[in-house]
C-alpha cells in the first residue's frame, strides 16, 4: 500500500541507509547551495535512464559507464548545479572523472560506485577545483534527518522556485518500505528519456531534469530497471514546459536494502504503485514550478487507436506556442487547439471529435458545441490548473499529459542577458 | 531573365490580363478592407499548394474542388479577412459555396472558376450576408493600376503590420512576361504545403498564410504546378514563426495568357529562377513581419546527409523556444543550439559540428571554438537579420530556414483577450 505526502513537512519516513548533505562552493553566481552528496554507507544497488537528446553532458556518460562497469553498485551520487559540464569535450569528460574519483577517496568508496550528475549552463568548462575544494565541507555536512534531505534538495535546483520532495511508504507483512524522491527542473522540460535495458546503449546524454528516488527496498538492478521503467513512461516522458529536451535529463532509482524487505513479485506489484505515485507527483511539480508558469494544464487526450498517437497529439497542443499563449490569459481560442492537433501527425478527423475545456464542452461534430458559452470556458479557465479533454473518437487508446502556459515571465527569464 | 522590385513602388510592371479590388465589409473588428477579389477577364488556369494540416477550412475544400472540377481554370479570386471559415462544418461549406455562386453571378463567371480563400478566426459562422451584400461594392473597385493591387494586398492581411508584395519581369526575346506575388501572414506561420499534384488529395487543408502569384504567362495547370512545387518548396516550406502550422494556408500561382508568351522548356526556366526569387522575397518578409519579431534569424545548415536531415534540424531549432528567446536579447547562448539539434531526432555527432554566429565561431571539435569571444557573438546578434550557420560534418547537403526570434510582444499579441 502507498502513501504519499509531497510537502516533506513529516519528520520520519526517510529510506533507511542514506545520508544527504550539501554546501556552497561558489558554482551558482547567487552564493547558494550549489554542490550535493548523498551516500549509501551500507551500499547500494541503482538503475537510471537517460535523456534520447543526442547531445549529451559529460555526467551522463560518466555514470553510464559507472553503473556498467560495476554492475549497477552506487555508494554515492555527486550533483553540482550552476554548470552542465556538456559540450566541453574530452576534458569536460576527465573533469567529471577527476571528480569522482576525488569524492570516492573523500566518501571512502570506489571511483565508478560514485554516480555523478551536473545542471546548469551548456558549454562553460566545469570548476573542478570548487568541487575538489568542497570535498572536506561537504562530507562533515552528511547527515539522515529531513533538514540534511532537504539541503541535498535545495542544492541541486537551478532556476527552480521551490523544492521537489514526494514520499511513500509501502506496508509489507507490518514491515515499512521508504521511498523519497527528489527532482530539479523548471525550463528545457520535455524529457524523452530512455528506459533502461540491461545493456546500456553507448553515445550522448545530457540533463536539465535531474531526479532521485531514494528506496530500502532490496533489490537488484534487474528488479529496479523493471520497475523505474513503466513509471518514467507515464510521469516524466509525458510532461513538457517549453518543448526543449535537455541534454542531461537523468532519472536514477537507487535502493540501499536497508529496510530489510527484499524485491518479489507481491513486493514489487505495491512498490510500482508507490514509484508510480512519487514520479507522478514530481513530474507534476516539475510543471507546476515551471519558468513562468501561471495555469498547469493537463491534457487528456481519449479515444486514440494507439497510446502513442494520444501522446502525440498531446505534445503537439503542449508544445504550441499559440495554445500555451491562450491559456496564459484564459482564452478559450479551441481553434487553437484543434490546428495543432491538426498538424500532430497523427490521422484526426475533426468531425469524430470532441474537445472540452474543464467541463465545458467547446467543440463536438465538427463545429462549435451548440449552446456553447464563452464566457463559462473562459471562467474555467481562470483556475491554476485544470484539465483539456480532447477525445479522437478513433479508438480507446489515451494519455495524460501535463503542462503549461507560455507568459510574457518565460521569455523574460530566458531572454535574460546582460553584456 | 527575373529582375525583382520588393518595394512596389513602379507604376509599370504589373501582370496583363487582371483587375483587383476590395472594400471593408465589416468582417474585421477594426473596420478596415476586408473583402478582396481578383479577376481574370479573359480567364485564366492555376495551380495550388494547400496545408498539410489534417483540419482544413471550407474554402480550401471548396477550392481544391473548384480547381479539379475545371481541370484548372480560374476566373475570380475570392478572399476575405477576420474569419477563417474553419471547424464549421457542413455549414461552412455550403456558406463558402454560396459565396462564389453570388460572387460569379456579380462577376459573369461560373462558379467554380471562383477560387474562395479566407483567413482570420477559427470556429466562428461565416458571415456570408456582409460578402454578398459586399459584391457589388467590390465589382465597382476593380481596376488594374498598382493602387488596385494595393487595395487587394492590403485587404488580406490581419495582424500584418506591413503589406507583402514582390514582383519580377521576365524577358523572352524581347517580349516580357510579369510575376506579381502578394501574401499576408504574420501568425500560426509554419507552412508545410503539399506540393501540387496531378490528382489532388482529398481530405482536409486550413490556411492563415495566403499567397497569390500573378503572372500573365500563358501556360497550362500542368506546367504551373511543375514550377510552383519546387519553388515553394524552398521558399514557404523552409520558414516559421511559431511552428504551429495553419488550417488555411495556400499558394495560388494563376495564370491569364494575356503576355502572349507561352510556356516551353526554355521559357519555364526562366520563369523558375523568377518564381523563386519572388516567392523567397514573400517568404523572407512574412517573417520579418512576424509577430512580435524583433530579429530574423536565417539557419544555414550544411553538412548534412540529406536535405531532409538539413531542414529537420534548422526547423527543431526555429522552433525552440529556449534559442528564440535567447535571439531575442542577443544572447550567444550557443549550447542552446546544440541541445535543439541534439533532439531533432537526426542522428547528429557534436564532436563534428561547427557552429557559427554570423561570423563568429562559437561550437567546434565538441566543444567551445577557441578564442570564442562572447562579446563579438553579442555584436553581432545586434543586427535585426543575421545568420546561423550550423555545419553537422556529415555529408553534402544544406538548407536555408528563415525564422525569427520570441518575444514578450509574441506573447502580448497572442495573450490578447477581453471577456
Amino acid at each position: 500500500m502507498g502513501m504519499i505526502d509531497e510537502a516533506g513537512t513529516q519528520s520520519e519516513g526517510l529510506p533507511l541507509g542514506f545520508q544527504w548533505g550539501a554546501v556552497r562552493a561558489g558554482i551558482k553566481v547567487s552564493g547558494n547551495l550549489d554542490v550535493a552528496v548523498a551516500v549509501a554507507p551500507g551500499g547500494g544497488r541503482a538503475a537510471a535512464c537517460y535523456t534520447r537528446n543526442r547531445v549529451v553532458a559529460a555526467p551522463v556518460t560518466v555514470g553510464r559507464g559507472h553503473l556498467a562497469s560495476t554492475g549497477g553498485r552506487v555508494s554515492a551520487i555527486l550533483v553540482n548545479a550552476g554548470n552542465a559540464n556538456c559540450a566541453t569535450g574530452e576534458a569536460g569528460l576527465e573533469a567529471c572523472r577527476m571528480t569522482c574519483v576525488a569524492a570516492a577517496k573523500s566518501l571512502g568508496c570506489i571511483f565508478d560506485e560514485v554516480f555523478p550528475s551536473s545542471t546548469g549552463i551548456i558549454g562553460v568548462p566545469l570548476p573542478t577545483e570548487k568541487i575538489v575544494a568542497a570535498l572536506p565541507g561537504l562530507r562533515a555536512s552528511l547527515g539522515d534527518t529531513p533538514a540534511h534531505a532537504m539541503s541535498f534538495a535545495t542544492a541541486i535546483l537551478t532556476t527552480d522556485t521551490k523544492l521537489k520532495v514526494a514520499r511513500a511508504v509501502v506496508d509489507v507483512d507490518g514491515r515499512e518500505v521508504h521511498l523519497f524522491g527528489v527532482a530539479k527542473g523548471a525550463g528545457m522540460i520535455a524529457p524523452e528519456l530512455g528506459v533502461p535495458v540491461a545493456t546500456q546503449p553507448p553515445g550522448p546524454a545530457h540533463a536539465t531534469m535531474l531526479v532521485y528516488l531514494f528506496t530500502d527496498l532490496k533489490a537488484g538492478t534487474e528488479d529496479l530497471r523493471a520497475l523505474l521503467a513503466p513509471a518514467v513512461e507515464r510521469s516524466f516522458n509525458t510532461i513538457s514546459i517549453d518543448g526543449d529536451t535537455s541534454t542531461n535529463d537523468t532519472v536514477l532509482l537507487w535502493a540501499s536494502g536497508a529496510s530489510g524487505v527484499s524485491a518479489g513479485v507481491r513486493v514489487n506489484e505495491a512498490f510500482a504503485s508507490a514509484l508510480s505515485l512519487v514520479c507522478g507527483s514530481l513530474a507534476q511539480q516539475i510543471v507546476a514550478d515551471g519558468e513562468g508558469v501561471s495555469h498547469v494544464v493537463t491534457l487528456h487526450v481519449t479515444g486514440a487507436e494507439t497510446e502513442a498517437d494520444a501522446r502525440q497529439v498531446a505534445r503537439t497542443i503542449a508544445n504550441s506556442p499559440l495554445c500555451k499563449t491562450a491559456w496564459s490569459s484564459g482564452d478559450p481560442n479551441w481553434g487553437r487547439l484543434l490546428a495543432a492537433a491538426g498538424r500532430s501527425g497523427v490521422a484526426i478527423q475533426p468531425e469524430r471529435m470532441t474537445i472540452a475545456i474543464s467541463n465545458v464542452v467547446v467543440f463536438e461534430e465538427g463545429v462549435r458545441a451548440a449552446g456553447y458559452d464563452e464566457a463559462e470556458a473562459h471562467a474555467a479557465m481562470r483556475d491554476r490548473e485544470y484539465t483539456i479533454t480532447i477525445d479522437l473518437g478513433e479508438g480507446e487508446a489515451e494519455c495524460r499529459f501535463v503542462t503549461c502556459d507560455l507568459t510574457a515571465e518565460y521569455v523574460r527569464i530566458n531572454a535574460d542577458y546582460s553584456t
